[in-house]
Formats: C-alpha cells, sequence, structure tokens
C-alpha cells in the first residue's frame, strides 16, 4: 500500500497512540477506506483473502467490483460490512449510477449479514431523502443547482457519504464502548478462545470480540489467547492470528476440532466470539464452529459470550430458525490453494454459519450494556 | 504401482468380488504389501501423504526408513500400524540386524499407538522364541544349519514374518467380524458421521469404523456417510473420501466445525468412529475431533459407537488421564502444502489425539462383540 490515506491515516494515528512497550511497531493497512477525488471517489480494501501471506489493496471505482470484492471475502466480518455497504451506495451515488439498484445488489450480496443491508439502506435512505428535500429526482435533480453550485444530486451523494462516515465513526465508538462494558466478564489471567476474526480487520475500531479481547490483554487480564483456525477459510489463523501478532497478544493457533480437548484440559476460562446476526429471541448467528463451541463451554461449564453491537441484533427475525444460512461453494472445503485435498467429485457440507440458541449464550456485550441472561425481555430492553 | 504382489493382489481379488453395480471399478494399492527376495525383502507402503492427488509407493528396505515413514504417516491408523510395526521386526530379522533394537525403534516411532508397539513386540517374541528354540544366539546360530538348511537365524526371521501374516490376517477377519457384529447399531437409512480414517487404507480388512460404515452400506442402510474433514492432516476428506467414494458410498465431506450444525438440523442418527488406545476404564483416545463429537452426540442424544478390534484394548493403561497425547508440530496447522496460513512466529496447539471418557461412549463394537454399557466390567468381560 502507498501513501496513506483518510481512514488509513487515522488508523495509524490509532495504533500509534495504543502502543505499548514490547509491541511490535508495525502498522497494518486499514481494512477499508474511501478515497476522494481525484483519486476517488473509490473505496479501498485490504484483500484478507492474501492475509497474512501478502498485504495487497483493491480499490473498487464500482458497485460491481464492491459486490465481487464482498462474495469472495475481500472484504467480510458483520460491522465492516455494515460499513461497506454504505460506502457503496455513496459510491454509486457519486458515480451517478442508479443508486437504489446499487443499494439492492450490495443487500443481495451475502444474505446473513444483516449489517450489510442495513448499512446500504442507511445510506440510499440518505441519499433518498437529501433528493426529495430537494423536490427533484433524476436528471431534473442533476440540472437544479443550488446557490453553493452543487446540484441536488451532488447533495444527495455528500449525505449519502456522510452518512457511511457517520455508521463507521459510530461502530469505531461501538467498539471502543464494548470492550469496556465486556471487561467486568474477564477474569485475571483468561484464557480465552475465540474463533474466526473480529478486530480491527472488520470494524473501524478495535473490533467486537477481538476488541474486548485487546481491551482484556491492555488491562493485564489476558493469559493466552485460543484461537481457532476457522476452517474453511481460515479466518481465525490467517486474520486473527495476524491481528494478534501485531497487537503483541500471547496466543496459539489450533485445529478447530482441538477445541474440545483444551476444554477438557481445563484451559479455556472463557469463549468470546461476535455475531452476523441476532435474533429477536437471542439467537446467534455466528461463522460455522460458533455453535459446537458454545456446546463445548456448556458441557464444560465455561462462560459463552458474544461481542456485538446492537446493529446485529434483528428484530425482524423471530428466532434461530429464521435465519437464513449462507451455504458457500463446496470447493472452499474440497480444493486449498488450489490444490484438492479431497478426491475429484467429492461433494461437501459448507454452511458459512450456525446458529447458538440462546440459552447457551452466557451473555452479549453490546455498545449499550451487557444482555444477562439472553433472554426476549433483556433484548428489548437494552432498546435494540 | 506396477504389478500387484502378495497382499496387493489379495486385495485386488476382495475389491473385484466385492464390486456392486454401479460402484467404481478402480483397485486402489494396499496400504501395505510385505516383498519376498528376491525384490525383498521390503515392505511397500502406499504413500498416504500423497493421497487422493497421487497414488505412489514407498518402498522401505530397512527399519530406519519405516520408522520415518510411521512419524510421516506415509502409514497410518492403529491396526495397520500394528502390522506395519510386526512386519518391520520381520524386516530388522531377514536382513540380519539388531532385531529387539529395531523392535523399540519401531515401538518409539509413535507412542500413542497401543496395536504399534504390540505389533513390534509380538514378532520379536516369535524371533526370539524361535532362537531359543533352537539353543542358539547370535553367530552362532547363524552358523548352525539344520537338516533344512536354515540357520536358527534363518528360521527365527520366518517365524517372525509368520507372526506377522498370522497378525495381518486375524486384522482382516476381525474387520469382517466387526462389520457383521456393529451392524445390528446402524438403522435403516442411517446417516452416519465419521471422523479421520478407518478403512481399508489402515487395516487388512475393510476398516474399523470405515468396515462397519460399508457393511451398512452393502446391506443397504447407509443414507449418508458425513466426513469430518479431520484438520490438520485432512485424513478425512483426502483419505476416507477416497475410499468412500471408490466403494460408491454416498457420501459428503465438511469442516470440522460444520459437524455441530449437521447435529442441529437432526441430520446425524450415528457417530461411528475407529479408536487408536482405548483404556481399562474405557476412556478412548482417538484422532483429535473425537471427543467433541462425542459431547455433540450426546448434548443432541445421538449415539456414539466406537470400532475397534480388541488388540486396540490397553489393560496397562488404566484410565484417560494415564493416555499420553503425542503433541505433533506447529507446522502441520501453520503451514498448508508448503504455504503459510498463519503469520511468522506464531505457535499451535496440535495434539494428535484426544480422549472420550467412557461415559459418552454409548457402545465399543469389537470382534468379539459390543461392550454396551461401557464399564469396566463389560470390557474385562470381553475377554480384553
Amino acid at each position: 500500500m502507498g501513501r496513506l490515506r483518510g481512514r488509513a491515516h487515522r488508523a495509524w494515528q490509532r495504533t500509534l497512540a495504543s502502543v505499548s512497550v514490547g509491541a511490535p511497531q508495525r502498522v497494518p493497512p486499514a481494512a477499508l477506506a474511501w478515497v476522494d477525488p481525484p483519486a476517488g471517489p473509490a473505496i479501498e480494501l485490504l484483500d484478507q483473502t492474501q492475509l497474512p501471506v501478502c498485504e495487497s489493496v483493491m480499490t473498487c471505482t464500482d458497485v460491481a467490483q464492491l459486490v465481487d470484492a464482498i462474495q469472495r471475502l475481500v472484504v467480510r466480518g458483520a460491522p465492516l460490512l455494515g460499513i461497506a455497504g454504505a460506502y457503496g451506495v455513496a459510491l454509486a451515488a457519486a458515480r451517478g449510477g442508479d443508486v437504489p439498484a446499487a443499494a439492492a445488489a450490495i443487500e443481495a450480496a451475502r444474505p446473513t449479514a444483516v449489517n450489510l443491508g442495513r448499512g446500504a439502506r442507511l445510506a440510499l435512505g440518505a441519499y433518498l431523502d437529501a433528493l426529495d428535500g430537494s423536490g427533484q429526482v433524476a436528471d431534473a435533480a442533476q440540472a437544479a443547482r443550488s446557490a453553493s453550485g452543487l446540484t441536488a444530486a451532488d447533495r444527495a451523494a455528500r449525505a449519502a457519504l456522510e452518512r457511511a462516515r457517520s455508521i463507521e465513526a459510530a461502530d469505531a465508538r461501538a467498539c471502543a464502548d464494548m470492550a469496556k462494558t465486556g471487561l467486568a466478564l474477564v477474569p485475571q489471567g483468561a484464557r480465552i478462545l475465540t474463533h474466526c476474526n473480529t478486530g480491527s480487520l472488520v470494524t473501524a475500531g478495535s473490533g467486537t470480540a477481538f476488541g474486548l479481547i485487546l481491551g482484556a490483554h491492555r488491562a493485564g487480564r489476558l493469559g493466552m489467547l485460543w484461537i481457532g483456525e476457522t476452517r474453511p477459510l481460515l479466518q481465525g489463523s490467517r486474520l486473527t492470528a495476524f491481528e494478534a501478532s501485531r497487537a503483541g497478544l500471547p496466543h496459539q493457533v489450533l485445529p478447530d476440532a482441538a477445541a474440545a480437548s483444551l476444554f477438557a484440559a481445563g484451559q479455556v476460562d472463557l469463549v468470546v466470539i461476535g455475531a452476523d446476526r441476532i435474533a429477536a429471541d437471542g439467537s446467534v448467528a455466528n461463522k460455522v464452529g460458533s455453535y459446537g463451541l458454545a456446546v463445548l463451554a456448556r458441557h464444560h461449564r465455561v462462560p459463552f459470550v458474544v461481542v456485538a453491537p446492537t446493529s446485529t441484533i434483528d428484530l425482524d427475525t423471530a428466532d434461530g430458525a429464521a435465519i437464513v444460512i449462507e451455504q458457500r461453494p463446496a470447493g472452499e472445503v474440497t480444493h486449498l490453494a488450489g490444490q484438492a485435498i479431497a478426491p475429484a467429485g467429492s461433494t461437501a457440507y459448507n454452511p458459512a454459519f450456525d446458529v447458538t440458541p440462546p440459552d447457551l449464550v452466557t451473555a452479549i456485550v453490546t455498545e449499550r450494556g451487557v444482555i444477562h441472561p439472553v433472554t426476549v425481555g433483556n433484548l428489548h430492553a437494552l432498546g435494540a
């Protein structure tokens, strides 16, 4: 990545401010950065499919590229997808495309990630509100210049971009608030097991689950971070270990199936994961493997904590059974790095997510407080 | 592999005899074959680290090569390791080496696999008994030719080889008996989840867990075989899917962590796995991930069945806590196909096995009958 721009620069400043003695000094590129004209309008994405081997940046100058990037998991993780969705709509607006169609295409890119659609819809709402406020639409709006020299379409595009920026800023604040709120749940010397990737690669701040873990480390409470590698796409070993290494956390990677023996050996004090969608009954959809960890945690009487902003709570989804689980291509399981690891013609069961019922979730940490126990009443009381 | 020899030819005949309509007609090379002079003495091993991409055969002409092959998992699986251990001693004897030292080296190659040491000790016992019977040892024995023209050392080497062959034959019979005995535990249309690899690649017959699954398929009872890929070395996707594909079984591979959602969806009727060692209290050491499946099976009220010959039962190991768990190199987790999948310097927790306590095991199927429930009394009653 060349010179630092916009959000990348702010992330760099944040990182410098938070570097502790002995921590590695390298600065990761930002997971997502909006690029203003004249270089833009564009969205820069750190290509997470290339990590940890290569830090390459993909520049999306239109929505089709962004949708492709979302589907290939170049950009991923619930909160960052919300931000990407909003910036995607801002990009369509700035480029003068069919903005509602762009929002719909972005929302359809990954059906389970509730934040993606919400981010796109919020930016679209800001765009349409600005247009409506002008009393103009389409070509007529393009032509109607105000005293500032901006057309109504310009103002609507700016409104969409401002909405995207406010979603990004709110997410950074939410990360800080979740880390602060959740710290009370972390005992001294905690050996924490996590799954998938939930840090600064998927949020505008320090992360959801990873943000809490990082906060625990900075508070001197982290004994060990166990990182499930998270097959098939290895977000744990590729990305979370990358973030843990950068932040100087004591950590070890493990095959997902080795977690059970860690529990049996009394080596896990706490499970901390993120969430892709939380239904109205408190059921948590998260990366496949999360539910198995919840069952293991219950069997071994270990707390199972979900860290997610309230934007992840979807009251329109009644319960776990109503959550649509994305099935991903068999090739993600049967091939690795272009090499076959199963015989030709083998099919694979490859759901992206699984659903943990609320009775297995000890607590949900949000930016507004901790939901414990996870009941419909407590979920609604938090103003979700 | 060139022309078929010895056991390979017999395996080919067995396969031909058992081919059902619609099943693939290709014949896999034998996992292990003894080679007599003049081409031998040697042990041919199908290199299982190369499957399913390449079927290459490694020829071991001395014990050091065999120990290396065992440690690199070129040859693997509890019953086949027992056979390999015995043939290894026969090889040392045929080559005129230090046979007790060779047996000790073989036994130390993988500490958790009880069959390996047992096979080596049995062949060593046959060798030493034959030497003792001659009243001769060492150089004196070499010189003492009988009426048949064989030296005492020749006869001892032949005794070791015969012992290895009898272990191999007994294992093939045990596979058939386990498959027959265990069939009563398989309901019609069963959707069976298995882990790791337990078929003809690791036994002299149709396998332990896989042998039962194959038997269920041939009896028309198998609805689906779910195969956990078994990270880090992917014995499930590389080897069990290979065997399932060859045998025409309906099957799908899955990331190990996706098993939990299969249980939750009611898609698993039975878990069937093998064992590397069974302690005197009924604790089962098997490929890492087995214990997690046992916890999931209990949570979802699904039977958890272990299929293992009685030779896997080790009454000298009191309980699960006494089982030595082999820790394998971190590189198996942090690298794949030569490529880093974790940042440089990341360490990994990589136990080869885990231990399932007897109260989570519904039944142990042996060649002598079914142990159910798994109690010390029932384990001893079977004459283990």
